[in-house]
C-alpha cells in the first residue's frame, strides 16, 4: 500500500546555491546531508509537512542527475512513495504492464528499500517505491 | 510562512487513462474533479498524506498545460507551496530577487488565491504559492 509521499527528488547543479533558496528565500530548513555512493550524488534533506524535498548534486559526470540535467536541465527529478512491502508494490506493478527499472529493490539512504519505475509506463513521471526497513 | 507542500501539478494528456494508473495501479483515491476555465484545465485531485497530486489535462490547445506537454512532454509541472499569507510571501520573494509570473495572486480552485514564481528563479522547478481563503 502506498503511504505517502516519502519525497521529491530536485536534481540541482550546485546544492550550496539551492540550500541557499531553500533557506534564505522560502525559510524552509535543511535537515542534513548525505552522499549516496551508488547513485553518485550529494543530497541535501529539506522536510515540509509530512513529506520532504532531496536536493540532489551530482557528485560525477555519470551520475544519473548528471545526464538528467544535461538533457532536461535543474528541476524535479522524481516522486517516490513511501509503501510498507515494496516487493508486493513492485510485483502488482509488474503484473499491471509498469516497467520496473529495478526488478528487485536495492539499498537508499537512511537504510531504505528503493526501486524505481521507468517514467514511459507512468505517464512521464520517474517515481521511487521506497520502504523504511527500521520502523 | 510555508506550512506545506499543498499540492504537486502533473501534466497528462489523457485525464481517464491517468485516473487508472493512480486508481487502479497506486491504489490511490480520486477525490473529486474540476475544470478551471482561467488555467484551462480538467483537474483530477487525488490525496496523498497531508498532500495531494493534481492530474491537469488541457480543455484547450492554448492551456499551459498543453504548451508544456508540447515542448517537454507528459510528467511534474509545479510544486504548490501552502502559505498563510500569500500577499507577504511574495513581497519577500521579490525582494530576494525571485521573479514572480503573478505579481499579485489570483484565484485558484477551490476559493484559494495562488501565485506562480518563474522557474528561471527557482532552479527550473516552477513553483506556485496558494492561500486558502476559507479556513
Amino acid at each position: 500500500m502506498i503511504k505517502k509521499i516519502s519525497h521529491i527528488g530536485v536534481a540541482v547543479k550546485n546544492l550550496e546555491e539551492a540550500k541557499k533558496l531553500y533557506e534564505e528565500v522560502f525559510g524552509l530548513k535543511i535537515e542534513g546531508e548525505e552522499v549516496s555512493e551508488e547513485q553518485k550524488v550529494k543530497i541535501a534533506f529539506v522536510p515540509i509537512g509530512d513529506t520532504r524535498i532531496e536536493l540532489l548534486e551530482a557528485t560525477e559526470p555519470q551520475s544519473p542527475i548528471a545526464k538528467f540535467i544535461e538533457s532536461r536541465g535543474e528541476g524535479v527529478h522524481h516522486i517516490a512513495f513511501e509503501t510498507d512491502n515494496i516487493e508486493a508494490e513492485l510485483q502488482k506493478f509488474k503484473e499491471k504492464g509498469l516497467r520496473l527499472i529495478d526488478e528487485k529493490p536495492r539499498s537508499g539512504a537512511h537504510g531504505t528499500k528503493i526501486a524505481f519505475i521507468h517514467p514511459r509506463s507512468t505517464l512521464g513521471v520517474l517515481f521511487e517505491l521506497c520502504e523504511e526497513t527500521h520502523k
